[in-house]
């Protein structure tokens, strides 16, 4: 494959978006291939013994370490705890690999080490093996953590964008970035009169409740890295669907709002840490919202659009934008780096 | 626990040693406290659906990121995967963690990301999991890479440090210190006469097989930071157990002894990537002597020293080194760094 101009690795290159979608098919993909890799999932689900189990793994280099709603600590156990809630799986352990750079104050790892065994203990998945290096002042940033987690299948099959069907309605499960913008008021030193808290949190729980329902669960996905629209419009791609979304049903706080527009940032591609996306069929959206909007976590959820329908040959795949008005706009995914090091 | 006057992150917290276990003693441990996390082993067996399931994760931070004998790329995979063979686990799935730093060469990466699918391929074990993560320059040296790992148990039962016995013979896989000394003359710009090249290699075959011949394997333990002697105390204090082993047994050559000495280092300490102790029954050793040697990674395979016995109440566990002169003298863990980012 062409490598354009890129030579080196950029910023952009980790948002998540456009930039890392190339990165990973040039540079990454032709040396690993595999059907696994192939799926172009988060996590894999793996034979093993006659196991439906499902791995995953993420790093986090969130800047900086502590935020308003959390930790780096926080973000690396509910991260990959969510990865496994979005394959359908419910976690069972995790790895816990940290990279500490020379001068990192102690205090502020066992502050993290306390957070993380915290929201293991929340979610009641076990941290069960580790890996701890150091490196020299000036080659890292106070602390990386990357952890791998373990989970069982709980839904019938894997849950795959391949799922998607014409028709299912489209449900978000609550506000959108709030992570990233308390991340980046925290990084910024900005002080809004209301403060900002990040929503990172588990979704294990109000998944699980849609799985023990019966509910038809065609596919989750978590809104991270990229926001709701990269999102969208990856499931799209990879569903080879076409989706309607209607901006006025996207829940925006005052205060997310504020704090995008001085920084001129869209919400739609603000990282968040505790909100997904659901497809269910539209006969089954209302038992649906009913289980989700009695979990906390996921108590704002609304539909907010539907699946069209498979794209034509001569198409591709898209995901419209349709405001209050009625004017649309289609979406793309995050072209270059919007805000660096968000989780 | 106190924390000494230890009030930051030091190089030497990552050197495997003594002030590794402290850090962990006293910032980690006491927040993550489970059964697996007790243990205090390099990866975790997991009761899951009745599967014998091993579980493990490293970070490889290793500076330069290529040296002679390998890369960044080969030991992420590698060292993983032996992690799981000295659990006497077969490697089945790989994760793969990336965080670049901005400015790293892309075809750094296409080298580093071909080197972990051949590597892969050899083991035949399957990366099936990713993410990857970017920092800006300065925050990170090129690229750090986590790989967690998933095995099934081989062995009859997990492989751990209390089925040390009395009287066990203690086996060596070969010559020591070539990967700390390789990685130590790359980054040093030194050059040798004879090049020294890392031993870094999977250890799984020799390790199936002594398995698979019903070997009574009572430990095993790859040699990485902290290096021969720190392997040998850790086991000693885990098992309770006093050991001997003699200095005129265990095989460095020429050229490691000459950059240890010409470095001011001692090959007992430098880490290896390839080579791993055995402890089985004393009237087993020559059963797996020859199966080792069968193999080119445990080619040089051979008995350096015995197992004594428990120690005594009074006593706390020890090796005992002794040179061919007949004097002894008492191994100690590394005390704090010798090599920093030598994996």
């Amino acid at each position: 494959m062409a490598t354009d101009s890129e030579e080196m690795v950029r910023l952009g290159h980790g948002s998540g978006g456009e930039l890392t979608e190339r990165l990973l098919q040039n540079f990454v993909f032709p040396y690993i291939d595999n059907r696994w890799i192939q799926q172009g999932h988060d996590s894999a689900t793996l034979p093993l013994d006659g196991s439906r189990l499902v791995f995953t793994t993420d790093s986090f280099v969130v800047s900086p370490l502590f935020f308003p709603g959390g930790n780096i600590g926080t973000l690396a156990v509910y991260g990959t705890v969510n990865d496994l809630a979005m394959s359908g799986a419910r976690p069972k352990y995790l790895s816990c690999g940290l990279i500490l750079e020379e001068g990192l104050p102690l205090k502020q790892l066992a502050r993290i080490m306390q957070s993380m065994g915290r929201a293991a203990a929340e979610v009641g998945v076990q941290l069960v093996t580790g890996d701890t290096k150091v490196v020299e002042k000036g080659k890292g940033d106070g602390v990386y953590i990357n952890t791998s987690g373990i989970g069982v299948l709980a839904a019938p099959q894997p849950i795959h964008p391949r799922q998607i069907a014409a028709s299912d309605a489209i449900i978000l499960s609550g506000d959108i970035g709030r992570h990233g913008m308390a991340v980046m008021a925290a990084r910024e030193g900005l002080d809004f009169e209301n403060p900002l808290h990040s929503d990172c949190a588990p979704l294990c729980d109000p998944v699980m409740a849609l799985l023990a329902a019966a509910i038809d669960v065609h596919c989750l996905r978590d809104l991270t890295r990229g926001g709701l629209a990269t999102a969208l419009v990856e499931l799209a791609e990879s569903s080879h669907m076409q989706m309607q979304v209607h901006e006025d049903q996207i829940p925006v706080t005052e205060c997310v709002q504020g704090a995008c527009e001085l920084l001129g940032l869209d919400p739609m591609y603000v990282a968040n840490e505790g909100r997904f996306l659901l497809f269910v069929p539209a006969n089954q959206q209302q038992a649906a919202l009913e289980i989700l909007q009695a979990f906390d976590v996921s108590a704002g959820s609304r539909v907010i659009g539907e699946v069209i329908g498979l794209v034509d040959d001569a198409g591709t795949a898209d995901v419209i934008l349709s405001n209050a008005l009625g004017s649309e706009r289609l979406l793309c995914r995050l072209p270059g780096e919007q805000l660096p090091r968000i989780c």
